[in-house]
């Protein structure tokens, strides 16, 4: 059965230090519901996606409380928890499409959560999403494992520290204008040059920054999203796929193979190839990460990423403008609420509610990767 | 699609010191495909329950983790950590159970796992799956909380803690038979009703160990499991239902919400009502979650479950036996493990392989709870 998205809502990303997981997530779902003009009893089901509960805030058992705390608890609907990194949303995303798909229900929320400023290192958590025995207790967290993968990208391809930098510098541009981002301040090559490095070659600003977030979308069948919405949204594929967990493990550390596993699926099902998408959102948790989306998904071949970022193809306005929202660099990456945020800021391009950020879109992919690419979510949009 | 189970593996209940938790999982993982007499290769999802990862051993990521030390990373298999606290592993074989039914996917995994005892405090790890901020906050772990519903429950109904002691007894007479079981051991009432309190009424030997172990089962469509599978048991039903996740918040803690209404959908879909279940496996936490489960799956009226324990009914050779593996209480309870743990049972029952354990069953119920009750997953299975 098709499936659309008949309402989407976010929270702000940042440090919203006045604000409890439960009453953040309340405001993205509420929002969500708000945009579809439904009522909380019309749900079926609820899919979160959250990372670590457990480790941030100290509370497992988050899908039921929150279906709780947005007063859908006396309905009793099923609340359903994904983790798998911070792929959490994007996972989130899939089970509650096929829920529909399949004709099991009729209207279900996906959403996706995380509060992580109230833990004292969200770095160090972010990090429980690589190998704790083999990457993490020799000191590779996620920043150096990606260090690594760059390093090795630049030897190999003649990929080079500005085309990262650049990266950064054109998310910070498109944040400008998405009001609910975390850094919506431009910032110039010189800026990422000079900041310090984290991991060498991977400076501050080519990481993401951590933030709290929500993310809500309602999915509907298309018989019910024809007659409740006016701009139905439809989900054409959402694939999934998994790699060896630790890089040692790879073939090659260049290519993120769930990411061409993942994306080769989700063209086939929706019947198109890697140039006729008019959109993307990819995870850039590191500017090497946006970096190798241009090429495991296809918009350039292997070891040419750099290209479309130097001729500015990836800019609003290029040939396939990527992270119109800013990305995880500038909106923020609020982990397990990524996958979602990506989902609903796509919606809004597919809309044309955009504004200054708004591109020519028909159709648009979302890429959300758990940890160093161990899991990958590739969703495919049109209008 | 109809959804049969043609594999089960579980391992050791217990206090596994030597094993680490991707042995645990792969021992199996391996003796589930094993049993189906299938190779890796032809799984195509794979759906692990685990409550807390991030807790316990400080990994999250858990699912991909699991694909790539199966084996499996190669070819690049979707797959999905579930959380919903200790209903972790019955959610995850809702899930798998629905991308089959869906006819999304031939064959799935379905598994749970959890290791405990590298973690300083399992209990308290256990109780982030109440509410930190309404109950915990106050001290009101699980123990406590199921403490003051059994406490309503005798004030109202005049159950008594002997009443609770005989299931315990039960189900450690019934582990003696199960080569799984962490508690191989029969004790007596006198055992029980002598042993300290935890939470008054609730005693020691009213509360269920939390050990490590792992549990798999692999779903297949009809087609496929008559091709390949001597016996298939078939899933009839799998529903959950969610319930207001403190207790403050029910309009009656004496009765388990989520768990009459997943029952009533399940007997529902599954087309037959409670006196038709032969065999059951139920989430007995304590010896009080036995009790209401009791009731409120319709096996006796509210306030009367106390007489089937009386009367010896849920007892092997009973009306309707439960927890003929031991349960929770005896069989051990791993967490993430125990809702699939629960399906394996019940699939070696009504196959006839349970040995000195075996009852006469051609239809078996599964309840697996979370929490104090906020998620309940019930399946009804038959051969």
């Amino acid at each position: 059965m098709r499936v659309a998205i008949i309402g989407v809502g976010c929270t702000e990303f940042g440090e919203l230090w006045d604000k409890s997981f439960r009453s953040i997530f309340l405001n993205a779902g509420l929002s969500a519901l708000e945009d579809a003009e439904i009522r909380g009893k019309e749900v079926e089901a609820i899919y979160i996606g959250n990372m670590s509960g457990g480790k941030f805030i100290d509370q497992e058992h988050i899908a039921a409380l929150i279906v709780d705390h947005a007063g859908l608890a006396e309905f009793g609907i099923p609340a359903i928890r994904i983790e798998n990194a911070d792929a959490s949303g994007g996972s989130a995303f899939r089970q509650a499409y096929m829920a529909v798909a399949s004709g099991i229900h009729e209207i279900v929320i996906a959403a996706g959560i995380e509060k992580v400023t109230d833990a004292n290192d969200p770095m160090e958590i972010l990090s429980t999403a690589v190998d704790q025995e083999w990457e993490k207790f020799v000191g590779a967290n996620l920043p150096a494992i990606y260090a690594i993968i760059a390093r090795l990208h630049m030897h190999r391809f003649g990929t080079n520290e500005e085309d990262l930098a650049m990266i950064a510098v054109k998310n910070h541009r498109n944040a400008v204008h998405n009001p609910k981002a975390q850094f919506r301040k431009e910032i110039n090559l010189e800026d990422v040059m000079r900041s310090s490095y984290i991991a060498e070659p991977l400076k501050v600003l080519d990481c993401a920054p951590l933030c709290d977030g929500a993310s809500a979308v309602i999915l509907a069948n298309e018989e019910v999203a024809k007659k409740i919405c006016d701009t139905p949204i439809y989900i054409e594929a959402c694939t999934q796929a998994s790699d060896y967990f630790s890089i040692q493990n790879r073939k090659d550390i260049t290519t993120l193979q769930a990411v061409v596993i993942a994306s080769k699926e989700a063209y086939k099902i929706a019947g198109v190839e890697a140039k006729n998408v008019d959109v993307a959102e990819v995870h850039d948790s590191f500017t090497i990460s946006e970096l190798l989306a241009y090429e495991d998904l296809g918009f350039a071949k292997k070891g040419e990423g750099k290209k479309l970022i130097r001729e500015g193809e990836t800019e609003i306005g290029g040939k396939i403008p990527v992270n119109t929202s800013g990305g995880l660099k500038a909106c923020g990456h609020a982990v397990g609420a990524t996958g979602i945020r990506q989902i609903v800021d796509l919606v809004i391009q597919l809309r044309g509610e955009a504004g200054k950020r708004q591109v020519n879109a028909e159709r648009a992919l979302a890429l959300n990767l758990g940890g160093s690419g161990a899991t990958a979510v590739v969703s495919i949009l049109s209008r």
